[in-house]
């Protein structure tokens, strides 16, 4: 029965090759969002007879040159698709692109099949997913917790198996915060691998499009389909994308004693200690570090003057048409005006500076190994303090990109209130293979199944092993 | 006679070997100083006791372990060494290090001694050399010119032949101006191989340490004893610091009829159409190249908010004493107080798209070859147009260190007038020794003796042929 089958890369391509046409999955698609019920995850949802076009014109199944042949995907809704109006989440901005953003048509390209633009959180300023000017999507696992954000939409698609995947975009922890709400993977990859060509910025230097996916396998097929040298974009830069290895013995950086925060939450603490447990026992090293630089490095993130790269994208819709920018959105992008150019070049030395530090703590280590939220935020949670509950979410988060790591979010054994446990590992530029190569046999071992449908994982194919020359991994953090 | 001998690296350590004593040198270096009777190009000099002592403590001539043994040199004066005053050109801001700066001590190590700290435009904010609170140094070859700037003392130095090397720093074209005026060599590094600690910054993000020599080859010996990663510069970065190599046929990108800019100076057009004559007669290829997106570069430099670079240094300054800053330097960092920090990130979007335009304009080639100055500038130009006149000067040097390149300034044939033709070439980040590759055969060939002194230039050593696996030299500019 179709309406059983679940969206894995592996599960739709072995149907695909018994025969099924991609045209029944998009009306399967179609229907479970339907029968999701929840019209908070979507903004556009186009014609279904759109849907069954695109996928009768990719003709027969063919997953050598299309290696995405056929999979629904939801597109966070400040990322432009042909003829779809763009959002990013304020009505008043909306406007119809002629054109896929770069990202779009790389992964259109390799088969897959966009089948509507998800919420996000107001021009993606926010963790949580509710800063929303219509009904916020409802968290896939638990319907009192926020969604996560700002790719809230995005993450509930796949946490609640409608989608193959989606894609978000990340500054500040987008891409992951979503995953750990929603009991899913979240890949932030290195800083340029996406073009941001078509993508409505928030935060231009330090962000990224990022890919949910219900397994590590399937988000870094993604990776690896979307991931291409655009030179229309200012930050791109050309990142290799291999595929996953087998795992090593790895020296893992995670937070000592004092740097590690939960804000109460003894669960999140429990499995976290847990999920250390399970590495050490793998045979990897875990170093424990003081995260004080990279906690620094975070604030600057929202305090500092990068708040003034979301200004430079709404400073006119906020000048001409204040009411339209959400309260909340409003107070955190004005603050841009609190800070002289001046002040921008002072914050990026202090930057470098803390960023030495950072690498000096880092070195001779791998990876890092974090909780992807320090816990569980409801909806209360968020009614109560819609600022310091957001930020709370990005503890673990914020300092990535800054300092031009890739991430990856990956669930863990659930914790002990059942909801799934979910850790990011971090590692330097171009590392994203790395990530991969431990984070899918780290869920695979650990996790029950993603998200809410309960579908198992399907069994991990063996690593590559025979790298090929445009295609070796090395592992390094510093 | 040690009055008769040039100061060379070359011909200092055949003297050497020959049993002079670095002790002697000294005392010669301070007559020589005395001799030229310009109060204009130090700023500090030390007892003559102090310099004796320095010397003596070196010990034997030993080149290995001492490549640059018993060289004096000056020192820029907003570049540390411990014990002397720094002024950065503004008495009121004058302090007293008690270190070194890293970069000074690099030289140390390599048996060079600083003989004294040389005149500046104030806070290195100029191209002339006359933006000074005392005398400006009288240009080496033609007493009318400018010296250049803002490095003038340290070309003015070597140009007379009181020193075998200086140090500069270089943010708009700072270490090759005044090369061209004083008919030295002037070697821009990589950004990030020299480090700046211990270096009052005029624009953090894109300037360097510079070095002027008579020689390309005594040029390049200093940039490969400099060079050292420094993990506490947070703009430093591990560059490779290689023999030259031979020169293979090359690639070479050139200003277009349209480009070039000589403001009225024909003997200035007529020498660098000779020089790209001599460049394709080598067998080089030249290739034409509309510069619009590089001068739309330069021009961020000083009219967008990079300005706000050297404001930040001053900025206390300027609030409690503002008389203490020359009225010029002035109006030009005031200039930072009409960016925000909004214009900021903007402006740094704005300089990757022309960054991209300017690797497409470059692809392919293996190096830039541009005049060093567009037209030689005379005092009285400065006198009747201090800001016009000045930003001239910078036509052919602001666009590298924004777009990350490595320079090499190197005297060519006369002009017409008899004052020394002068080039730059400009190449990738780490190709420092492609240009000394280049450029030590083009001066060897074309260029009369360096500076004033009229020392003919030693016979060039052949170029390594083989490089050792950490020396590998690949040329690429894009």
């Amino acid at each position: 029965m179709i309406q059983d089958l679940p969206f894995f890369l592996a599960t739709l391509h072995d149907a695909y090759a018994g025969g099924l046409r991609p045209a029944e999955v998009m009306r399967e698609c179609r229907r479970r969002i339907e029968a999701a019920g929840d019209p908070g995850i979507f903004l556009h949802l186009p014609q279904e007879a759109d849907l069954v076009a695109m996928a009768e014109a990719l003709g027969p199944f063919d997953p050598q040159a299309m290696p995405l042949y056929g999979l629904p995907f939801a597109v966070k809704d400040n990322i432009d698709v042909a003829g779809w109006p763009t959002t990013a989440g304020c009505p008043a901005f909306a406007y119809t692109p002629d054109a896929d953003a770069f990202v779009i048509a790389q992964l259109r390209a390799a088969g897959a099949i966009p089948v509507g633009k998800a919420s996000l959180d107001q021009f993606a300023t926010g963790l949580n997913g509710t800063r929303t000017t219509g009904p916020a999507p409802l968290n896939a696992i638990n319907a009192e917790l926020v969604p996560g954000g700002s790719s809230g939409g995005s993450g509930v698609a796949v946490g609640r198996g409608l989608v193959s995947f989606s894609l978000g975009t990340d500054t500040a922890g987008s891409g992951r915060v979503p995953a750990a709400m929603n009991g899913i993977v979240g890949l932030k990859p290195t800083l340029g691998a996406f073009s941001a060509s078509g993508v409505v910025p928030a935060c231009r230097s330090c962000e990224t499009v990022s890919v949910f996916a219900l397994s590590v396998d399937d988000a870094h097929a993604v990776f690896r389909a979307a991931t291409a040298y655009d030179p229309a974009d200012g930050y791109a830069r050309p990142v290799a994308a291999p595929l996953p290895g087998p795992v090593t013995p790895l020296a893992i950086g995670v937070p000592d004693a004092a740097s590690r925060e939960f804000f109460g939450d003894a669960a999140q603490e429990a499995n976290f200690a847990a999920t250390l447990d399970w590495l050490k026992a793998q045979g990897h090293r875990i170093a424990e570090l003081d995260f004080a630089p990279l906690y620094e490095i975070a604030v600057m993130l929202y305090d500092g003057p990068w708040v003034a790269e979301r200004h430079a994208v709404i400073q006119d819709l906020m000048e001409r048409r204040p009411d339209a920018v959400l309260p909340v959105i409003r107070e955190i992008v004005g603050k841009a005006g609190r800070f002289s150019a001046t002040d921008t070049f002072r914050a990026q030395y202090r930057f470098r500076d803390l960023k030495r530090q950072a690498e000096a703590l880092m070195a001779g280590l791998d990876m890092l190994c974090v909780p992807t939220v320090p816990a569980l935020c409801s909806l209360a949670d968020i009614a109560a303090e819609p600022v310091a509950a957001n930020s709370r979410l990005g503890t673990y988060t914020n300092f990535v990109n800054l300092l031009d790591m890739a991430a990856l979010a990956v669930p863990v054994m659930p914790r002990a209130d059942g909801h799934p446990g979910n850790v990011t590992l971090i590692a330097g530029a171009g590392e994203d293979a790395v990530l991969a190569s431990l984070g899918r046999v780290m869920q695979a071992d650990l996790a029950g199944a993603p998200g809410a449908p309960g579908w198992p994982l399907p069994a991990l194919a063996p690593a590559a092993t025979a790298a090929a020359a445009d295609e070796i991994i090395v592992a390094a953090v510093g």
